[in-house]
């Protein structure tokens, strides 16, 4: 207990930037459950890791937004499972061949019982209604449905996200952040008359493991000369979300999360996908 | 009873082309029930219906596949429902203004007790979830999630249907044809594996109501001196699926799905919508 709330505070330092007091998680510092996600990227010309039909693994890449909502939806129902980070870099080729066969080519991708589930969504409705646990999505079908639309509602603002981290023009950058914030007015609207910690209540719910990934790296924006979005509603959820187990134990800061996505500028130099433990 | 084998018999013409033997369901002839869909596309300037909160309504629009979708997994699970017919035509602004206010301009929208459920995957999850009648979805989650990942790999010959249907380049067209055609292979496949009439067993599942609008649009390539791809599994399949009660009530011809997506080249003419009751 005395370490979470040592963590708490890391995570809890505020920065004001243009006037406006913002949430940050630069400070935060890699605790030893951390650091045991950031095994090496299974690349090209790798042998396929051994599968046991009877476990649970998960095809993963430390910073994917994507795999995260499946990482975070495990842990919420606390099942085991065995992480493998893939190298997804496809302009040097780095894919495993192995990875290429039987998949997408991206991740989340679960392997179970000898199935091979691709997909995000798909991967967290699977583990929300295979594995025990607390019910991750709400049990009545039209809450459900109301989850999902206010999650295609949030989707909306992912281009404007990729826009403002990889412009290179300045203008386009301040569009695409004008829009974004535009789109997380109904979001901040939806939390306040929640009225709840969580989009699912007082504990977290499916709509906030899958929303999660993106607040998280809001905070990369401070980077870029404009700060973090300002909504009094979804700045307390944010921290609220820092103080859960799964976000604690796999969350990445702004300053880690900017490391990786600032490679993408340069597209010679091949990304590295394992800095973290370098 | 009679009136089913009838039917089945105007479905069941074979055309040859290319020495290929293939289905086609353009001799089909409106029956009663069909014609009953055929209401005017409410546009821009239009009163809003008067909505009953316990009824269930569908925001549709008679040629829109997603649509579909919805209105074939209402019917299969015999939900009585208003259809409310949409003119979606965004060149000249004829959605109606109620329309983009509360939905995200497409359709299908489900509107039930004041919830309003826009995404056609959302919408067919709800339908199977709230309200009685067989279960649609496998009830095996694990089951369920690879019939999901079927949908993924189908739906990724979408955008090979639509350049078909819609670039003037021939070469273009034929490119995306011999697309269209590898990506069906892997569902040629699943069906052969499953070896039941339909995907979902028997009678008809969810997979089948969600890819079945595509399925029922392939015989427009008859028009662009395309053949119907051939696939023995997937030739009886559609078979199998023009004799499903749904798709007899509601399933157009390669004729009138033809007549509304020529219309699409000329970017001038604004789109009729309501060609089938003039």
């Amino acid at each position: 207990m005395i370490f979470q709330i040592k963590m708490l505070k890391q995570y809890s330092v505020k920065i004001i930037k243009n006037g406006v007091k913002m949430f940050s998680s630069t400070s935060i510092l890699r605790s030893e459950s951390q650091l045991a996600w950031n095994t090496p990227h299974l690349a090209v010309g790798s042998a396929k890791p051994a599968i046991d039909p009877n476990k649970v693994y998960l095809y993963n890449m430390r910073f994917c937004p994507y795999a995260e909502r499946a990482v975070l939806s495990l842990m919420a129902k606390n099942i085991q499972f065995e992480n493998i980070n893939i190298n997804l870099n496809f302009r040097q080729k780095q894919k495993p061949e192995w990875f290429l066969e039987e998949t997408f080519g991206q991740v989340p991708v679960l392997l179970y019982k000898d199935n091979i589930i691709p997909e995000s969504l798909i991967v967290c409705d699977l583990i929300d209604e295979l594995f025990e646990g607390p019910k991750l999505y709400p049990e009545d079908p039209m809450e459900k449905a109301n989850d999902k639309v206010l999650l295609a509602i949030f989707d909306r603002l992912r281009p404007s996200f990729f826009k403002i981290v990889w412009s290179s023009d300045q203008d386009a950058k301040s569009v695409a952040y004008e829009d974004l914030c535009e789109k997380l007015k109904p979001i901040e609207e939806e939390y306040l008359k929640r009225g709840t910690a969580f989009f699912g209540g007082e504990n977290p719910g499916m709509l906030d493991w899958l929303m999660w990934p993106w607040f998280e790296r809001l905070p990369v924006f401070t980077h870029m000369n404009l700060p973090v979005p300002h909504f009094p509603g979804l700045n307390a959820y944010q921290q609220a979300m820092w103080n859960t187990e799964p976000v604690k134990k796999y969350g990445l800061s702004a300053d880690e999360h900017f490391q990786f996505l600032k490679q993408f500028s340069d597209k010679t130099t091949p990304i590295d996908y394992d800095f973290l433990i370098k």
